[in-house]
């Protein structure tokens, strides 16, 4: 396997890693040992934890890209695009139930440590927050477009922590129903 | 100053510790040094951090099963004890910009840890959750007042995770008033 692809598997093992552990309890050789390579050949690619730390967010920001994109081309309108949103919570209940959200959990861990990256780590929260409010202004809603950004982001923010601490996979889909009728009720209703 | 104040003072330092950088960063050293005690004295109390958390997450029931009772003894009705509730975010809004919420954060911290103390940390949520649902059953809800008592304390944890992120104060303030708007609307009409 090529520098490249050893590269990838390493930040992918990383971000498994900080996700079900936290970035601080994760080691270099936690990493390695899961990646299956030598101390070596980790240290080729990566000298410091902070230099993996970058490379995983910058994955979750070309991860999260991506799956906004698609959802901007499945050719539906702006309130079934957030709807895909509000989904991730049940395509991902069974993690979310064990770890909690990877976006709000890597941003608490890294504000606690005071880490330099927090910014980096919260520019994942703006992405989301930037898109929902495009798609609330194109559903009418340009005057309070963040603000409804917001709420709906710390909706799923507050279902994912409370999932995690009552391993309860009916109080999400109870919620997501919540929340896709909110959306819904947030259309402005058609003339006839 | 006697043992039992030390010990006290011990706990005290340590919880906001936990609080502020997080359990696993927050070391003896680091608690005898904000209490300005001896290794030995702080070894008469306690041999083991986890010794530390049970006492620490012990304080926090006890602080606010204290709150909760004054609430209920405020000669207030149902309604008006939840919105002293949700009033939290605004009374701790420094900190909870700063750091987040004690609780949500003690709980997932430990969920990544895998520690043992997981379902003692996660009793402060279940206190408040019982709290919350018979107040809401007074408010003539007993049907749904469980799902309307963690639909609350899902509020709450997203909008901390939020204004933990984004450091934004308009943002829990706003949030604030629609959650009190949601408990108001949520009183049966008086008949007239």
């Amino acid at each position: 396997m090529g520098a490249q692809g050893t590269r990838d598997r390493i930040v992918e093992a990383a971000d498994w890693l900080f996700y079900r552990r936290g970035f601080d309890q994760s080691s270099f050789a936690d990493i390695a040992g899961t990646v299956g390579i030598s101390r070596g050949n980790f240290y080729y690619h990566f000298k410091t934890k902070d230099e993996i730390l970058t490379a995983v967010i910058d994955r979750r920001m070309t991860n999260t890209q991506a799956t906004l994109h698609g959802w901007d081309q499945g050719g539906q309108g702006p309130k079934d695009r957030i709807t895909c949103f509000i989904q991730i919570l049940i395509s991902n209940q069974v993690e979310i139930m064990r770890y909690g959200c990877p976006v709000g959990g890597l941003v608490s861990e890294l504000t606690k440590l005071d880490h330099t990256a927090q910014d980096q780590a919260n520019a994942i929260f703006t992405l989301f927050r930037n898109w929902l409010r495009a798609q609330f202004a194109l559903m009418g809603r340009a005057g309070e477009a963040d603000r409804l950004a917001m709420h709906l982001l710390a909706r799923g923010q507050g279902v994912a922590t409370l999932a995690n601490a009552f391993h309860d996979g009916e109080f999400i889909q109870a919620e997501v129903n919540q929340m896709c009728d909110w959306v819904q009720a947030l259309e402005p209703t058609l003339r006839s």
